[in-house]
């Protein structure tokens, strides 16, 4: 049984990811509005502070993360900012402050999207954060030391999302939160290091 | 002959760009320093101001852009945020705000690096922001309107800047800024569009 912090445990694809994780380990909730553990990954002293008192982990989980949707001809550089703020910095965040929590042998997961590879009208703020945080997992997993990984879960559109989101998505086929969540497990519970795992 | 602006034209990579181009095109340099186009990619107004005073143009080409270099275990998240704002959202924005700019057809290209594939030691913020460069380009060209075009030209460690980063880059095989600036021409004059052209 492992001790997993899990940020962003009470969303869409957070909260299948936590049911899957409870199955066999201890799994820490978190998020802004979590009555527990609450944290909000825009803030280094936040992070901090939920990571001092939860003490040493075998995991770090963040399924979290907004970015601006909308006309590349229309978007501004401040609407750009949003999601390198919000989705890949605050991600980045929990990572470099969670990774001298970690007990060797540890792992982090960060979560991306379909859209780092395959773009839609409208997304070109996701698929460049999204490319961020997969180019961040490539190069942190050769250098973390004590036998640490990190890796990244890239969904498609979720099947529980398509009400939100699925006019975005045209012709793509979804896939279930259930399905999302295995691939956190195995981050988690494997050996891959650097590696993108594709829900999709 | 097309008329073109190049933001860091005064740099290393940049000054070999502007040589290369002048050949066949009216090149307008500017950076923070250019006595005549002063401009800094951080700020709308200035990027706005200096757009206005060139006029339509038909190609924007950027070789500007720093990043944190150190070891992941001893990075924060405000050295990472470092290369978020210069590097990627300098880049972006001046992409952004100079569409409107572009004559039909015209062109945008950006500069990113090998790190995005092949990472180094201390080298996570460059891997995450090229990264986050070229998904912003592969979007990006799906969405621009009237045959406008980008692509971003990712250079190896350049043999002109061996003394300062030659130590980060074991083994890597060098190349001159001359080299490089080939493939800006390739982004110019071709019909390439969401492209990365790596020079290595
Ligand atoms: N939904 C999809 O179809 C889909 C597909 C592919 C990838 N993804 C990616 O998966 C991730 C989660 O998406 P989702 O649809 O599950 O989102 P969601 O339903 O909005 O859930 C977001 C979770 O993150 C927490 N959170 C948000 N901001 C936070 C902050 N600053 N600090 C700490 N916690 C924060 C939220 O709780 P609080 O509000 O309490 O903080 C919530 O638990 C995102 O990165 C998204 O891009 C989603
Ligand atoms: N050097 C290499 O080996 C190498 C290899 C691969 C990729 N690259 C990439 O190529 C790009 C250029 O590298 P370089 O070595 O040529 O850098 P450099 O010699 O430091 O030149 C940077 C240029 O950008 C300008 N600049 C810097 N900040 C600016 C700002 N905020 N607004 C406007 N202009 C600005 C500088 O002029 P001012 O100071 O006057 O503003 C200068 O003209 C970077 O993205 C770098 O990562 C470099």
């Amino acid at each position: 049984m492992k001790k997993i912090l899990l940020v962003g445990a009470s969303g869409t694809l957070g909260s299948a990811v936590a049911q899957h994780l409870r199955q066999q380990h201890q799994v820490i909730t978190a998020s802004r509005s979590d009555p527990l553990h609450s944290v909000d990954l825009g803030s280094d002293d936040s992070v901090s502070a939920l990571l001092q008192a939860v003490g040493p982990l075998d995991a770090i989980v963040a399924t979290t993360g907004s970015v601006h949707f909308g006309p590349l001809t229309e978007m501004s550089p401040a609407q750009f900012a949003q999601g390198l703020q919000d989705k890949l910095l605050g991600q980045v965040r929990l990572a470099l402050l969670g990774q001298q929590h970690l007990r060797d042998g540890g792992s982090i997961t960060l979560t991306t999207g379909i859209l780092t590879e395959q773009p839609i009208a409208q997304g070109v703020s996701a698929s460049s954060v999204n490319a961020a945080i997969e180019g961040f997992v490539r190069a942190a997993a050769l250098e973390l030391p004590r036998g640490l990984r990190i890796n990244a879960v890239s969904p498609s559109v979720l099947s529980e999302a398509l009400d939100a989101y699925g006019d975005f998505f045209p012709g793509f086929e979804p896939v279930s939160a259930a399905r999302a969540a295995l691939a956190y497990q195995r981050s988690i519970d494997g050996i891959a290091n650097g590696q993108v795992f594709k829900v999709w």
